[in-house]
């Protein structure tokens, strides 16, 4: 079931860092035909949350290893998505690091998930989160293990029956009330948003992750020739917004057709899906998803 | 070595949610002659932990039943440090959590850490950190397992040969220049300072912990007579004040004698204790800790 530092394993110690503080990254990679979507982007991402955590990395062919000996332990499926968690292990005194960190790797195969062809075509509904995300330049753009703003998140979804919702800044403590109203990214996705034909998407800076597919349509869009822009927007420019997009490297790219905001009292429907469908048609047949919409 | 949900386990499984995105909550308590020192306030913490999570935590006595039983396991030791982790277990898709969670409550017995008497006579000196505390106020206050911040902290500390630090809270991303150094608490413990006989503490209200030998030196400073404060402090006002010291549930109260700040480049040294023995002398003794100071 379990893999860590590529031996058979069915559980881990309880002493383990990633447990007690959080202390690791991980990453979702969707495996096609024994090819890893992306691998590159993941693990040049892995790279980067190893940086900032001054966390010690295997080699790349180490991982790519272990991975291929979870994958056979399953039978090579043809469709799959491997996790991989990389803690510094345990040991160190409080929240001290031992001296000579032993991180582990943990690899596990799950089965890959069904997609609803509705939610392609028609859109997905979406809500403005109560939970925001709070600015911490330290730990931004990285996949690391401390993700309870997520959790807090996800069980706003669940209570409002939603796939996806907006995450926003947290204001700053002594000023709350004038604070502007900064989207950052979905729970478990990156955000686009289409305004006259040019694409934005908030930059990760102080807060949010770097998505393997925001990465990806970063250069793609430029190849395409479709205008782009990064930088900090407010809710109201996507609620102006002609077309709005969630990305991640589980479901490629899902249209929006629906944001509900001011707690479920006022909404704003999308029906144009231009530039959505012209990246989806690049990006979403690789991760065997649809990318025929529905114009209505 | 571990007890799991009252089970002797060596290990956890790696689907726990407490190692996939720190959903869960943890208490470091002192043992003395098996008895738990202030275990009402870590009861009381956990309490509130489980209400801003929305985690279920078990019955009060099943808790402690369990933790009887893991120090008789170790022939209760008339001095030890239990740890507990509570978390919400396993399953969930993505961040969501699982219709009926089961949470799991991880118990391990540490050995006491012996202290260094210096420490207590003497001071230590401490470094404000350059890592901050970013403002979460759905998070602040409770003993999460998202302690990423402080494993950074505490990587300048081992850095600086220093024990412990104070933590500011992170700069409003918009406006970095011109905000103020407002200081939350140390990497591991509660901050407290005493300007003109008054004591001060900072509030817990966006970032922090609640310490429970915070909660404690609340009620017992107002019994002393010892008029005190909470509010939103600058680093100038620490600097200023006339005496600082730490306080956490394994230490008490240890007194400060340096604080280094811009970097290193400065300092300030602290020889006044009135104030901060007058308290050690109601609590450190508890804890088996020293309460008598040098005054040099």
């Amino acid at each position: 079931m379990t893999w860590i530092n590529g031996q058979f394993q069915s559980s881990l110690p309880v002493s383990d860092r990633g447990l007690a503080y959080g202390d690791g990254i991980f990453e979702t990679i969707v495996c096609i035909n024994q090819k890893l979507h992306l691998w590159f982007r993941h693990w040049q991402r892995l790279q980067q949350g190893a940086k900032q955590l001054v966390l010690e990395l295997p080699e790349q062919q180490t991982l790519l290893n272990w991975i291929e000996q979870a994958l056979a332990d399953k039978n090579n499926p043809s469709l799959a998505v491997v996790k991989i968690i990389i803690t510094r292990g345990s040991g160190g005194r409080g929240y001290k690091c031992p001296e000579q960190p032993q991180p582990r790797t943990i690899i596990t195969i799950h089965p890959w998930l069904e997609h609803n062809d509705n939610d392609y075509q028609q859109g997905i509904s979406a809500i403005v989160c109560q939970t925001c995300l709070s600015l911490q330049p330290a730990l931004a753009g990285i996949k690391h293990l401390n993700r309870l703003e997520q959790v807090l998140a996800a069980q706003e979804l669940l209570a409002n029956n939603c796939r996806e919702g907006l995450m926003l800044e947290c204001a700053p403590a002594a000023n709350d009330t004038s604070a502007k109203k900064i989207v950052t990214e979905g729970v478990s996705s990156n955000l686009f948003f289409v305004s006259r034909g040019q694409l934005f998407t908030p930059e990760i800076t102080y807060s949010g992750i770097n998505g393997t597919i925001r990465s990806e349509l970063l250069e793609r869009a430029q190849a395409l020739g479709i205008p782009l822009a990064t930088g900090r927007y407010e809710l109201q420019e996507i609620l102006n917004a002609d077309e709005v997009f969630f990305t991640n490297s589980i479901f490629g790219i899902l249209p929006v057709s629906k944001i509900s905001y001011q707690q479920g009292q006022n909404s704003r429907h999308y029906q144009q899906r231009d530039v959505s469908m012209q990246l989806a048609k690049s990006l979403n047949p690789e991760l065997q998803r649809p990318c025929q919409f529905n114009t209505l």
